[in-house]
């Protein structure tokens, strides 16, 4: 019997209709669905496809042993998902060794800072592994703003907000246009280090990119609060243009 | 009478089912179409969709004036695109005044260093205008050479092949991950970039990223020639992953 195939399906921002047509197709068709989640939520990417799969569809939550209860810098955190990671890609290879082919729902672009990933650097080199790239969050969330990330010759540098403040302030000021992503409670150090590459003024916030309660508002503007952790900020370039 | 709305519209990388189910039924739906071309050539936006519009779909083809025989330099090139660009805008306003919609074919992301910027600057303003993201030929490009791009905090930086030797060796060396497009006759320029930066063995050209005739090879071992100005030169990150 051939092996089944794995495929990683990115699902872009979160509308469903930002999804690419290859990706609607094998969502559809698919009959083994796996996914991350938290334990106890629904998930972000098997919300998005919400209503989409086909009946019988069999689904493998994988439900992350940890996110934020212990601090990415203790040893046990990189344990502790390197063996989830390790579990999941034997149970999907074990899937694929039946014949099945399986798709691993991914929100945005899944080679793009995306789970995913660690489950591909397991599986590639003994079964077959194919991945259909997407729009990312980012684009969904330029777009919300209803202005140009980039024109011309404009640098764009894509930060995550779990960086040094200094760190932070030093990308921002030699850029020309700016993401940052994973905000969430890195919010404050994120405005700080803006304003200290005097970039803050021109900062946006976007929230839910693409998705129904989306809100997309000037930095500068927005309540001084704790965004949700897929909360994107956007600096836009100002280069040539005729 | 209502005014037509101009859409703008992201097709991706070029594969037409990377195109997002939104783009695609656009496509399929609109009784006017317009796109940038090359003046004699078929014009890549084009290209992507061949095969799905509509029997009686009026095509609006805009020939740029001046692609690379003038430098950017030149202040006639500035002026002869702001010509350019303002009458286009002023056709398509013309129609939406009737009443019809309008669908601009966009290569890639429309928000995302495309010539559809200069019409919608022009235009949203006065007009009806809605943008659909896509996924971007940088993601095709990475997915196309195996490997994720970012991990955990890496930092990405997008640049122009068209900017400073000086400028690219700098940020190529204060990032974790590239992606430097606009290639074509820069190509040798960013070799000596990324040379200078310490980073010309970890890079890859990928050629028609999603294309049939897509290629995706180490620089290194690329021949030393000019590549389609569409090319892209990928630097992957090589950050935390458990």
């Amino acid at each position: 019997m051939s092996m089944g195939t794995i495929h990683g399906v990115g699902l872009g921002p979160g509308d469903p209709e930002l999804m690419s047509v290859r990706a609607d197709r094998l969502v559809r068709g698919a009959r083994h669905v796996a996914y991350f989640r938290k334990a106890g939520r629904p998930g972000q990417a098997r919300s998005i496809v919400e209503g989409m799969l086909a009946p019988g569809a069999v689904e493998f939550p994988m439900e992350y042993p940890v996110t934020t209860e212990i601090p990415l810098s203790d040893p046990r955190y990189n344990e502790l998902l390197s063996a989830f990671y390790a579990d999941c890609a034997a149970q999907l290879m074990r899937l694929a060794e039946t014949g099945e082919d399986v798709i691993v729902l991914c929100e945005g672009d899944p080679f793009f800072y995306g789970s995913f990933m660690h489950l591909y650097e397991r599986l590639k080199d003994i079964a077959p592994v194919r991945v259909v790239p997407a729009t990312t969050g980012m684009s969904a969330a330029w777009t919300s703003t209803g202005r140009p990330i980039t024109w011309g010759d404009d640098v764009l540098t894509v930060l995550m907000g779990t960086l040094p403040e200094e760190d932070l302030a030093g990308h921002m000021a030699r850029a020309d246009a700016l993401v940052v992503m994973k905000i969430g409670r890195n919010i404050d150090k994120v405005r700080r280090a803006l304003r200290t590459a005097g970039r803050h003024d021109d900062a946006w916030l976007v929230e839910y990119a693409s998705m129904e309660q989306q809100t997309a508002q000037r930095l500068a503007e927005a309540p001084e609060k704790v965004t949700p952790y897929f909360s994107i900020v956007v600096v836009h370039g100002n280069g040539r243009r005729p």
